[in-house]
């Protein structure tokens, strides 16, 4: 039973290899309504992009050399809705989102047509598939968050209209940590980092790396707010909590290891009452509120109304140009160095992905929540 | 949408509050044919309850009072296979289970019945559902996961017909870390820890808390092997990786507040060079195996063939005696102390739940794997 | 992947055999505070049991000698709640509910062990599972409706909170069809005929059968209305449409060969002009109505307002004394003559199974319409 | 939650409006290494264009006016696959195929821009999605099925792999039966008869509807047949029965009102001596074959091995010239004529639609027939 379905009422399929003819998503389940165009869905395509997040103060595109942590290729990524919208409106039948490959040269990974790389999919799939798509990966490409992120554009969109913003960056990478928190800064560097200062010293490790034929890895945080507050009691137990489905969503992004939600690992050191987040009502909203949030917003799988938070770990880039063991698909120990187009770190570039799949949770628990009341 | 079922060819669906009837499960899609009787469902039961788990050498249960960590409640727990079982195998149809709430005195939560207790789901559960079950939490109650272990069960056995076992302990709890790792050890103490000398500290440790009206958390450590080693291949891209499906059936255990594969967010920090695990034939079994295991067993979403492994942060018990501050359903602040039974750290009876849900996303991601070949 | 779930929103999955320790059923998705309790599925579950609809005009049941299409097996088939109503309502936790089998005397059943019952589940059910639970039927016996009648009685419950009524009928049975419609008769003979003077023959024809081994079909007609009408646009394109969830919902019941809405069958003998239903604007309400309903209240897989009205087809009970050719399970030739209690025809007892299915149709599609509103 | 998925282990989810940009289908769960290319797609999907079935016995395609059964419109209706097959086999990922929609006059369709045709979706469509798609019904016309007879190749090809073939036929239109069976004759005429003679008879009352301005119905009848038998036991009990899978999936196309299987309604009239279908063993398979075949190949919703045998009644098109009674989208009453391009009698393409409908339902119980073994 195949996986690329996510999602119950607001439910995306995805589809595409990277080098196949196109890449895209059918969305099932967005009401009728909802004002969508391209535009909106290709404004996150292109932060998906190599190269595409930094922008110079007027709005210039920086060069690839200023922009070490992307890889080279070209890609347009122009995507065209081919369904589900009339007159600038959802229309409450599948939207469907394609974007076309236009840079297939698949001669670029002739040598590893037969050798296993080393912390990638190769061996694996070939062993439950029994084909080698050694095109660049395939379905197994980061290519694939396209779908995702075309979708998740949608999802922002049903989201935006209660009120409820998700943003992610990077808060440490190769090595380097964020030691201060500017919302502002995210979007200016190339490292999609909350703290400039670091992010200049991430990119000169990241330059370094490169040099070196290596990669690195880095961590990524996440959080969803509401203009007044976010809806108490999102999530579905036992099985379908918030953070549940959340866990899955971004696990299931290519590069992730790890996820914390509030004070996650750090939690486990605490003791009860340091832990436990306080209450008291909020004169101003008439509703109660957290003194903190250790909780990152969630308790028993459902929203507390808190901002939603969480961290999750990005692994180094597999494909490194420096010499690995690995074995062929005969049989053969042999040794690989990885050529071509790669990222050094993939955390600027999985930032949009990452707020992609948490809407996608979000606008499906917030149906869900509305089904399951008289 | 409700979310009370789990899986998806081997899929469950539990049901039952802490004070009410019973509590259950039904399995369905188990295969027909599968070895099953009420004492290996029973032995699993038995693990998580209260003071359960520890015995000494000589067979007999140690006293309530050698085993503070646990709550004092007494349950016998005593499961009943409902059906889909004939003569001592699974027939094909589902399996329902059952245990009956022996000690149901509501009386015991009557301070609680307004007041929404910190670090609980009383408060988001009111908000969602508008009504509020004080028994001791109902259906947010540790004692859902009596459905999962039970089911859990079934699924053991399942593996158990393909050489595969799981197995979880605590590595670290109320703030002391496991210095060794001694499989035969885990289920002689009453931490369910993996070294022996570290138990006796978490102990003396919960002992104090216990006596402060506080209490811990811990972190919670599995692995999954095989007696020829792990299939590989499992797990469904892009959605239903392998560490996604992980990731999201952990984070539906309560107190669950993250999750990290192999080397999770330490790979954060790690080049590519060091995270890459190398591979290489191996003589004996002609299949490829890995030097390292970083990946914790899982490329692209799917299994390797190495043993999977994943640690779990364990947040403190939410319900202590200290006081704290809250607020009640008619909207006032106030002040609560949270009287009657409790853990003072949860990790030794999470230790099979977490086991449970592991095998329980196995036996699906095995049967979806076979689904998947012509 | 096995199949006892059913519906999406509203989702039941049911388990049992007919000689286990039980039957039941698992609801999950009723949303919290309907007001249930265990005496509205009793009532439910009483109109099912052999004999039981019967009743004299002084309430008390009329003997088994009086109702001989019902089988001679006494079952109490009373239902307990297990979980998911607290204080008399719901709670938006899964709702289990179990009858437990008082009546299973295996011996009855010997004879049927190895040879292949004509017209019954036995061989495709052996060839399927490898097991062959010989006593009765085990699963595929007509006491598996037992679960669905439950939940049907949750789902009328929802439905009656919003004034839908779901009534079906015998309207043709052992070869006798009714030639008059009165509402009232129904519950009253005991072939739960819409028409009594009919009603009178067919049970004279059923002595007939009895008399010979032999046994009968028929026809049930089911109509759902609302006090105010029925919501426009139940049913969700282009797969899950209103009248192919209710196909699929009354054809997985057994002894079932067809289906056909408003005109159905007739319909394909019309012409455009004749079939299609005209519409006018209704003063009294200010909304559009049917002048006719071929339709059967659905146009497009949606519901138009008007009655839901279908048919469908009861094939004759295969269990007959008669000698008949068939195969054992070792591959001989071999004749049969099936003994024990078995009905003539199950006219009467399907009508309230094809009302739960029904009426759970109604209450997913009804939820799964507002889950797809912004 | 919208329903335009359909099926479990062989899952499609179709997309696409009559004048939108394009229709398509994602297939997910194909297994890998299945034989695919464009050509075997458009096959199918030529058969279900207007016009397109009937071909002289040199090849070429008849004169629109010898075809008065179909629409005038043209179509190229070319399929391009997106992704999910390399190298003429299909890879395991989703198979994605799309039509573009290259007729798309909406200018046709403005004078029903506000009035609700009877007999057709449009009534309960605004008010379900609160928005009127006037240009030629949008998601309920009948082009929706594109993406169906893309997917319903595919599952084709999956079966052949078996041995397994799926025939469909008109067996009964405009008022005219079939009297003789020739699978030979099926392709050659307009109406996809099987009766050569009573096809000429519905073409000559065909040419006289149009000439009136009316339209008729029909019936289809389907077969599926092994070269070696069918597989045994496909189905999965208790509401993913065979003939309940069917029974949805054949629903679910526009224009049907009925289905039945076997012998269908005319059971309801045999007693069980008669419908009851003996058992022998079949010397030279080895295997038991069924003496009759009244249960139309299904006992207990599993497979029984013999041909799978149902019937579809089509309702006549609703599209008429004839002036009828309606009402607009303000709430007046009006009359309506409904112009343009349509066609009299739909039996001649839904036959293919059948087909794929059917083929999907049996290559995914095929998958989950073997998911649910040991």
């Amino acid at each position: 039973m195949a996986g690329n379905t996510f999602g119950t009422l607001f439910r995306i399929t995805t589809f595409g290899e990277s080098h196949g003819a196109a890449l895209g998503v059918t969305i099932d389940g967005c009401p009728a309504g909802l004002p969508l165009s391209e535009l909106a869905i290709q404004k996150e395509l292109d932060r998906r992009r190599p190269g595409a997040h930094a922008k110079d103060s007027d709005g210039t595109e920086r060069s690839e050399k200023l922009n070490p942590a992307g890889t080279a290729r070209k890609e347009a990524d122009e995507c065209e809705i081919l369904s589900g919208v009339f007159e600038g409106k959802t229309t409450g039948t599948p939207i469907a989102v394609i974007v076309r490959n236009t840079n297939q040269q698949s001669a670029d990974y002739g040598d590893i047509k037969t050798k296993f790389r080393p912390g990638h999919a190769d061996y694996p799939f070939f062993e439950k598939y029994g084909i080698r798509d050694y095109r660049g990966g395939g379905r197994s490409s980061g290519r694939e968050t396209i779908g995702r992120v075309a979708a998740g554009a949608v999802a922002k969109r049903f989201l935006a209209g209660r009120g409820i913003t998700v943003t992610a960056w990077t808060s440490e990478a190769v090595g380097i940590a964020c030691e201060t928190f500017d919302a502002g800064e995210i979007e200016k560097n190339e490292m999609r980092a909350c703290d400039g200062t670091a992010a200049k010293k991430m990119l000169e490790r990241v330059i370094e790396l490169k040099a070196e034929g290596n990669s690195g890895g880095g961590v990524i945080s996440c959080r969803v707010s509401g203009a007044d507050g976010l809806p108490v009691g999102l999530g579905e137990p036992v099985f379908d909590k918030l953070d549940a489905e959340l866990a899955k969503a971004i696990l299931s992004i290519g590069s992730i290891k790890g996820i914390e939600f509030g004070a996650g690992f750090e939690a486990a050191r605490m003791t009860g009452k340091e832990n436990n987040d306080p209450m008291r009502m909020d004169g101003a909203t008439g509703k109660p509120r957290f003194l903190s949030n250790n909780a990152g917003g969630i308790l028993g799988g459902l929203s507390t109304g808190a901002d939603i938070v969480f961290r999750a770990a990005v692994k180094p880039v597999s494909s490194i140009s420096l010499a690995q063991q690995t074995v062929d698909s005969s049989g053969n120990d042999c040794a690989i160095e990885v050529r071509g187009r790669h990222d050094v770190c993939l955390c600027p570039r999985i930032v949009p992905v990452i707020e992609a799949m948490t809407a996608l949770v979000l606008a499906d628990l917030i149906l869900r929540d509305e089904a399951s009341r008289l």
